[in-house]
């Protein structure tokens, strides 16, 4: 099976994802595509999500993808249920699923998600921990500013520490157990996010269990790849001094950015 | 003349300058359109800004503006020349001519502009400065953060102190004589950006100045109008929590949003 897999996000956000898979699965090639001319998502309504997630699953479909992976929270609340129709022949995996299946299994009293306002907006964290576990506890808070801060080159400094800060620092989100990192931006805070809690609250990051998922899922299909050398390839919609500066903190590698507009 | 004046913005920064206007021009009706489904602009392409530009521009010209005030600086860099040559018969008017020509009257060695990507890219307000002082020292700052932080409603507190210091800590920002707030979110960190340099900078904001700019082009084109009583309305190209909470902060008194798409 020597097809590539589709990830997409938002913007770069989705490359700990794409870093997570090049690990856990280091023979799978896969194409990725950062709707940069559209980020961010989080802040736009579930159908203009929507709208851009179906465009960039027909890109990555005629790309020859065996799998699409939705590298990001707010298109995994907004569009997972419409790709899944719009495309009943691709193995499609959403970030959110996998954390609510493991984070289901523990014997948490009550845990706290921080994502955007889009993915916050629509309770996707709740409704899927409740069907698994009617009485956990779950407390949405929305960040908004998190992921542009990353994006910015911010994280670690005295300014994330700060914003950190004012966003936990709220009664709804006292006693948890664990806190769910529900945007693939954030796993580069998840350091200081344990500090501010003296690590005495699991900080839940996605990227690791997402491609684990991937894996299993891959393997159970029979699409598992492991005779080639893989290939990387990077697409943007548009490309920017941004993303260029800060892939290689989220990829962990230099990457080369090709442009790619998509038409409606 | 009974025709409202058109204002537009990538989102809520253009309203600080809708507020000047109504303060300035108190008969005048408008009409705003923040492009909230595409904000921010600030770190998008020249063509694709100049592409929601033009869209934006001929659905105000449709609604009868007898003025259009792009009130959004990385607008007025990337589209302003070619909303003129596709719209040779309205009066347009950006942000940054009227700073620039007032900025080059006064006596200054050295200016900073601190602004989006995008205008900080266009090098729009050194060349307009130069061509007018060509022996004035004007120093760039992309401050792409400060934008979204105001939205959140993050302006007067220890994070915007704390990323402006890290900004404005810049060697290529010493000695200034004066800085130029080259965003239209900006006024809102008027005061603390004073603070950070002791009130021994300049601190030039726009809005009031584009307002009187926009009075004395609409008198000297016998546009003005006198005896009506104005009425406002506020478009969005897409409805969110963040325009509505943040929208009163930003023009001062409460506002109804419409939301109208605007299609290519």
């Amino acid at each position: 099976m020597n097809r590539p897999i589709g990830i997409f996000d938002s913007g770069v956000g989705g490359l700990t994802v794409a870093s997570a898979i090049k690990t856990v699965l280091p023979h799978e090639s896969f194409i990725y595509y950062g709707d940069t001319r559209h980020a961010p998502y989080g802040d736009k309504s579930k159908n203009t999500i929507a709208q851009y997630s179906l465009r960039i699953t027909s890109f990555l479909e005629q790309q020859n993808c065996k799998a699409i992976v939705i590298a990001c929270n707010s298109a995994s609340a907004a569009a997972y249920g419409q790709l899944k129709k719009f495309y009943p022949q691709l193995f499609i995996l959403n970030v959110i699923d996998p954390i609510v299946e493991r984070v289901a299994a523990r014997n948490f009293s009550k845990v706290g998600v921080i994502a955007t306002r889009a993915t916050t907006k629509s309770k996707v964290y709740a409704k899927k921990l409740h069907r698994l576990q009617p009485n956990l506890e779950v407390a949405l808070k929305a960040t908004p500013l998190l992921a542009p801060l990353v994006e910015e080159g911010f994280a670690q400094t005295e300014i994330s520490r700060g914003l950190i800060q004012r966003y936990l620092n709220d009664p709804a989100l006292e006693n948890l157990d664990a806190l769910i990192l529900g945007c693939t931006h954030y796993p580069l805070l998840q350091a200081e996010i344990a500090d501010y809690y003296q690590n005495k609250v699991e900080i839940i990051n996605s990227s690791t269990w997402v491609a684990q998922a991937l894996k299993e899922a891959l393997a159970k299909r029979k699409l598992l790849n492991t005779q080639t050398k893989p290939s990387y390839r990077f697409y943007v919609s548009e490309k920017t001094a941004a993303f260029a500066d800060v892939s290689k903190l989220f990829f962990g590698a230099k990457i080369k950015l090709t442009e790619q507009v998509l038409s409606t």
